[in-house]
């Protein structure tokens, strides 16, 4: 038993596959659910994610309480329950930009800010909701955790041990880098891939270029069928790195297309070549 | 048998695959190989892909030709082939892009382009040469031919015959009309992939962002994971459609910077849900 009650506040993929695994490990002994929905929290503790479902008062008094929402909602979040919680409760998220949830957690906690542990866990699919959860969502996921010099040491080896218990491997990262990372290898992409479709549904004959649409399409664009509240809330809450990465981006599509207009095959051969390796050097490291 | 004699021109996957769908369906009786590779020529007729390796004067003795090479080298075969095309063969290829193919042909061919039937099946893999070529790899699949008005109708249905036996589903487009589309639909992504994957591999820290790369990263830019010669010949090859789809996904970009940007939240989320919606709509109908 790492803590005795666990509070998830959202009870969706992310939240739900957490307590699942956590119950299953025997690593929490109570687990309680807030959400808007009671249909969705119904569902919730019938699937066993939750044993109860509780208002804000009642989350409070749980020894760790996971916020597992949309980054634009953790603000709100986190100043409903700070009123609520007991001495020595433990905060943490799992929301997919730090800088901001830091913020508004220091805004929102005051003197509690010490017990709160900015967290991201690498893990999700296609899928969200209740029905989504599965205990072995997190087994061999990474989970970043961005404490802050005043974060209570004993407050992220406390998480840390619930992120690793679900099977996860825990890492941790100045928030900054965390934003500046994921804006380029996650943000971006996706922005990309939403671009990129809606370029082409918008034209008066999409639908010609849609049925010739094959297979690499489909893999490049899978992202593009992400949830679009869930990656306008990222690319607002995390607008900085991700203009920055739009940036370089834009920057590289324009090279690119110089080397294209100007018919540098060299260019063009040595861009794609780089890309590849790169790549594959990277699925290599994904395998082991 | 719909034709007696079949010559491939490259006996990797696309044109390995071709001759062991009509060798199976008894709709060849015969396959000739040419290659530049010995090596490769003995592994697929080991393989059972061709029958014999050919030079080009033989291969000119088939009763149909199919040239299945990266678009870079199709000029350079038709133009070798030329000199022995017996009366009535058929040559047909399997290039990526067609206006330049066209092109070629009838500088290559003069009187006997009426013989060249141009197309390109929409079928692939990540693996390549004669070891990945598998009978089924057409079933399903669609194959666009984009024959001129003066090419021999008989040609044509000759070519529809034999990918509909190899069981692809055959439709003619127009030859600027099929550049159009796959620089939107193909090569687009694939360059949109390329440019991604090198951006991030170019810096100094490339390491700390491809260590928290995860599966939405690895689908994205698995297309980042094909031949860099290929995807050079194509870009050039269908060079004025290309940067025509560029500048329309530069400008996409550039407006979803600008939401971002000014902190546009309506804009943004409208973006990404129609490219969900469009996505969602396109996957339908690619299940049934």
């Amino acid at each position: 038993m790492i803590v005795d009650k666990l509070a998830i506040v959202g009870t969706g993929l992310i939240g739900g596959s957490f307590a699942l695994a956590l119950k299953q490990a025997g690593a929490v002994r109570e687990v309680l659910g807030v959400g808007r929905s009671p249909a969705r929290l119904t569902v919730a503790r019938e699937l066993g994610l939750i044993d109860h479902a509780v208002d804000w008062a009642q989350a409070g008094q749980a020894d760790c309480i996971l916020l597992a929402l949309p980054v634009g909602e953790t603000a709100a979040a986190l100043q409903q329950l700070a009123p609520h919680l007991k001495v020595g409760a433990i905060v943490t998220d799992a929301g997919s930009t730090k800088l901001k949830v830091v913020e508004a957690a220091r805004a929102a906690l005051g003197a509690r800010f010490a017990d709160f542990v900015p967290g991201h866990p690498i893990a999700g699919s296609e899928q969200s909701g209740p029905g989504a959860a599965r205990a072995d969502l997190y087994r061999g996921k990474r989970v970043v955790l961005t404490p802050q010099a005043d974060t209570r040491a004993d407050a992220v080896a406390t998480v840390r041990a619930l992120w690793e218990t679900a099977g996860a491997q825990v890492e941790t990262l100045d928030a900054a880098q965390h934003d500046r990372i994921f804006a380029a290898v996650s943000h971006l992409p996706h922005l990309a891939a939403f671009a990129l479709v809606d370029d082409l549904a918008q034209r008066a004959d999409a639908d010609t270029f849609f049925r010739f649409a094959a297979s690499g399409f489909r893999d490049f664009t899978r992202i593009a069928g992400s949830s679009p509240e869930m990656w306008r809330d990222i690319a607002l809450a995390n607008r900085e790195a991700v203009l920055t990465e739009l940036d370089a981006y834009l920057a590289a599509l324009q090279m690119l297309r110089q080397a294209v207009d100007a018919e540098d095959a060299d260019a063009l051969l040595k861009m794609f070549s780089r890309a590849r390796n790169a790549r594959e050097n990277w699925i290599v490291t994904q395998d082991s």
